[in-house]
């Protein structure tokens, strides 16, 4: 019979969101008059801005027309969304990022899944615990495993995860054994805390001081307001040496459908390969696009253009301000009815501690029956994940 | 230092079409006046079929309203254009493959690159040599090296070429020693040469006989006028028990720029581990896309839908009747000056034997600088290549 890569056999039957998705589908089908509130996966409710659709538009009018259509484009994204990126979300907040150093795509679940392209087979790779399950699965496929399943498999890399507790307010400790690789996310996706700035620092200086890549997903710094938690890595004095960023435009401007997000690599970002030969980390991951991905759809790049425009700013900001203000009411009723509640401050996300600790699989079918609410199993996020949901 | 993936180092520098790319741009910069004629990328010059762009204009107007907005949509593509490809493309041919074999993509380009994610880490690859040098790249990088250059390191899988020359009209024959993978291209990228029936049926036989799955790029077939030439691997019995066929709008529609393509994993397609627990391979590719992909755009499988109109069509139709005409042109132009000439029919590509023998990037340079013609050296294909160019 025809051979497949081994390393599936490690994986959940499912993928968490599709696996929610089947039992609420189930209960719809067993209770179609119910009307379902719909908390679980974090997709955007409000449609999308005017300013983008008028950017869709408007590049699908360029592509009518011979002078001004566009057939392949730069792997790396067009010019004048870079620009927009690296002059509007780094340079005009203090950052130096060049838009060289920055790479647009189709969203950040492809840049984060894809990346894992660029580690080392044998690496040891920490992730937190509970977690966002793209970094798990991505490197399962990979062939690094969780460590205890990874033990009898020699020189193959894996997983170390950093649990984040309610007693350490959900946040990780530094490793305690080597890693070559971090992956952090703050604000954090599922429990909605955040990172400040001191410990940030922190974990910066650890990745300095021992070598090890920080791979930061920034997706949801939109929604941070105070002024004291740092809204990209590279606000820390030396992480462009150490640390590559992921963003998207799903949360911020409701792109879930229209895909886009991108990715910074700096340009002072240096590896090594194990015979010694070194490479900006920003050329292999150019590379890798170059030859696996041929750039994120044109009109895409128009309308995400038009997110930097007066208009499509001041539009973007009333969409976040709309979905914070609804964490903001769930996180004050649920308080108000006596649930313990983390997150949904600077974040979208609201992390809920089951009553009567009861797991996280009951509560979401009680949740579902009781109240139609739908939420994500904090336990599919990770083994401390139990006992808590995920409302967004 | 911050270690990377070690297979980068078995790369070369730069991917093939980027190096022709910074020549050409060498050649402007030094000759501004210079008017260049581009038959190199095979990229289209027409511009986006009406029916296309009117699909991205009425996407993106579903978007913006809140009733027919659409967030995350389901990773495999939307069932509605799923529907469209699996009845016209297949279903009106003859062909049962149902809508939920196809997984729509961002192209055809990231789909085969990804493909390898779905292959054990120490598989034998087959590859034809001259090829498109996505399949030997995205190999390298997981750690599948040319066989010459992976003989020290054990267990780690391998590629093997398939020597395509003159002498066997650029054909490829069965390989001489146990292999997992096969990749084949027909209508092939670069050489322009189609498989007739006899000649695939062989290879899908061979598949069936020694369990291996065929890897089989068809992003072309729309430049087949030829009754005899098949355009899809299923048209051979027992094909979807061992092939898997990707597909693209790049060539047909003109979507370069858009960035749509398609997969076809059959769901008679079984595939095992090592511990001899089996699988679907249709089942894997969905884990390995939910995982790692979130759909195409919304308003781009809008597009892609409009060309399955009546009015799309007939758009389609004449494009690529356009760009035939202009391959049988060069072909035609090339033969009576005396060139020796393949491909051209059944095909947008045409490969030209180099004169007096003169290498690729010899014949390259000399192309650009007297004709101002830019072309892809034959030998940025594979070692078989040298001595020819290709020309779209």
């Amino acid at each position: 019979m025809i051979r497949t890569n081994n390393n599936f056999n490690f994986l959940k039957g499912s993928y968490l969101f599709s696996e929610v998705a089947r039992r609420v589908n189930e209960y719809k089908e067993k209770n179609p008059d119910v009307e379902i509130i719909r908390m679980d996966i974090g997709d955007v409710t409000l449609p999308l801005c005017k300013a983008a659709v008028d950017g869709i538009k408007r590049g699908a009018e360029e592509m009518s027309n011979k002078e001004t259509f566009h057939g392949y484009g730069p792997e790396r994204g067009y010019e004048f969304l870079r620009k927009c990126i690296s002059e509007t979300d780094y340079i005009a907040r203090g950052i130096n990022i060049s838009s060289d150093e920055v790479f647009i795509s189709d969203g950040a679940k492809s840049d984060i899944g894809n990346f894992v392209d660029m580690l080392p087979s044998n690496a040891r790779i920490a992730i937190t615990n509970p977690v966002y399950p793209v970094y798990v699965d991505a490197n399962i496929m990979a062939g690094r495993l969780p460590e205890d399943e990874a033990t009898d498999i020699e020189n193959k890399g894996k997983i170390i995860f950093l649990d984040c507790t309610e007693e350490t307010g959900f946040l990780p400790k530094l490793p305690t054994e080597p890693v070559d690789v971090v992956y952090l996310c703050y604000p954090n996706n599922p429990t909605g805390v955040v990172m400040n700035r001191d410990e940030l620092t922190k974990w910066v200086d650890y990745a300095r001081d021992n070598s090890v890549l920080l791979l930061f997903d920034s997706a949801y710094e939109a929604y941070i307001r105070d002024e004291n938690i740092p809204r990209s890595i590279f606000e820390i004095d030396g992480a462009k040496e150490v640390a590559v960023e992921f963003r998207s435009f799903s949360k911020t401007a409701g792109f879930t459908g229209v895909r886009c997000g991108y990715t910074v690599v700096p340009f002072d970002l240096k590896v090594v390969s194990d015979n010694g030969k070194q490479f900006l980390l920003n050329n292999l991951w150019n590379r890798r696009q170059s030859t696996k991905f041929n750039g994120a759809s044109f009109v895409v790049q128009r309308a995400a253009e038009a997110l930097y425009t007066a208009e499509g700013r001041s539009q973007v900001t009333e969409m976040t301000n709309y979905y914070i203000e609804n964490a903001t009411l769930l996180y004050n009723k649920l308080t108000e009815a006596g649930m313990k509640v983390f997150g949904g401050k600077n974040s979208p996300y609201v992390w809920i501690k089951t009553p009567s600790n009861i797991s996280s699989w009951e509560f979401f079918s009680l949740l579902l029956e009781k109240a139609h609410v739908t939420s994500t199993p904090g336990v599919g996020f990770g083994s401390t994940g139990e006992g808590f949901v995920r409302l967004t």
